[in-house]
């Protein structure tokens, strides 16, 4: 499954729908656009551990997801896809008002993030046989 | 807090160090990057409900940074502040796995995300006086 | 609040209804009773990661409520006191599942937790006055 | 597993050591130890979103134990079994903080979510041949 299932995000996307938006979104526009979208609002951010409860609750709507597709009772074979889409979406989107909230670039902490993951696992990582 | 957190983001960050890379990551960017990442192991992808349990364990981590700096017992005053940008692109870290695991285009789950807020709250949007 | 809601439990609720049950439930009691409602079912315990994946599905009902009640936007003051309850109740419910299923006896855990946290804090205890 | 697993539990624990304590705790007697333990601190219950995220925190500790023993990559193969009791009992902890600190009584609330189960599964279930 996995093997599959990591290729279809990079897969021809494009082709499947017309690519009506030019330039794809980059983690700093996400962040502008939730800090825009919040902007409206008088109350402004939510102070931090609002919104870290509402990030856990939907934490917990994707836990249900998964666990009606992975877990041992399947209830809902004929749940639309997008669901789950969205329901990751809204995580994302609320990881993102933290972010925005606590000051935090995301582009930046993402690539630290990467360089983290390289420098702990280069010793796992056995090369593919290009010499 | 909120009005100065919320800037802070879109602030002269680029004018703080200087802008090593050229093109600021797009969601697919970010995706590709943790899927070439995962394509180094064998063993490949996580199943959902394991991918599930690391974002629990990654969220828990988030809810103690923010615990200990807003919560009744501030522990650590002196803690780095990038930290915090550490474990918020943790979360993303994982979430994009699961996304990629899941075949979900994050790019397009958000654009549908923040399409449903802008309808769910045309009617709250007092628009300002600009006319 | 604390204080008050503190005293609430141990308060007395006998006199508010009558005591229809004669002897608590204890911690095993507890357990057994979910043991043999799961043991109708010929499934048995779900697999660990997606009893895991319920608790925080329950844990993230939880953060809604109390969010709800204790967040930026109260949107529920109508609701009644006992879906609080209930949540919780329900987050006991998989938290003992997880127990039976690992073979833990709660019993013995809690009394342990409470060890654990009488020697970690006993130099923080500034005893009272009674000498 | 699960048939074996969740007959530990109730099975001959009290052999296994010597039963020191005549009586076993009942959830009210949970309630009033942790109820006691707060108690010593000035501040007493934390505030409900805080005691929330540190549940929030334990659940990842929780998730981290099992993933590990369960995942794909189970990393501690030798680590002690009461690992996994101590943060299921820290939970339990923590969920019987914010009961206190709202003032419910587990004992009432579990009673009524074991009744909301019968009544959502009694069509489910298939009786023994008793008669």
């Amino acid at each position: 499954m996995s093997g599959d299932a990591r290729d279809r995000p990079a897969e021809g996307r494009p082709q499947d729908r017309p690519d009506e938006r030019e330039a794809r979104l980059t983690l700093r526009d996400a962040q502008a656009a939730v800090d825009a979208w919040i902007g409206r609002f008088e109350e402004g951010y939510w102070p931090p551990l609002s919104i870290l409860a509402r990030l856990t609750e939907e934490v917990g709507e994707l836990a249900r997801e998964l666990n009606h597709r992975y877990g041992p009772k399947p209830k809902k074979p004929d749940e639309p896809e997008q669901d789950l889409a969205l329901e990751l979406a809204d995580i994302l989107f609320v990881l993102v008002a933290i972010a925005n909230e606590q000051g935090v670039d995301l582009d930046d902490a993402f690539a630290r993030v990467l360089e983290k993951y390289e420098v702990r696992d280069a010793d796992r990582w056995t090369p593919g046989h290009e010499s």
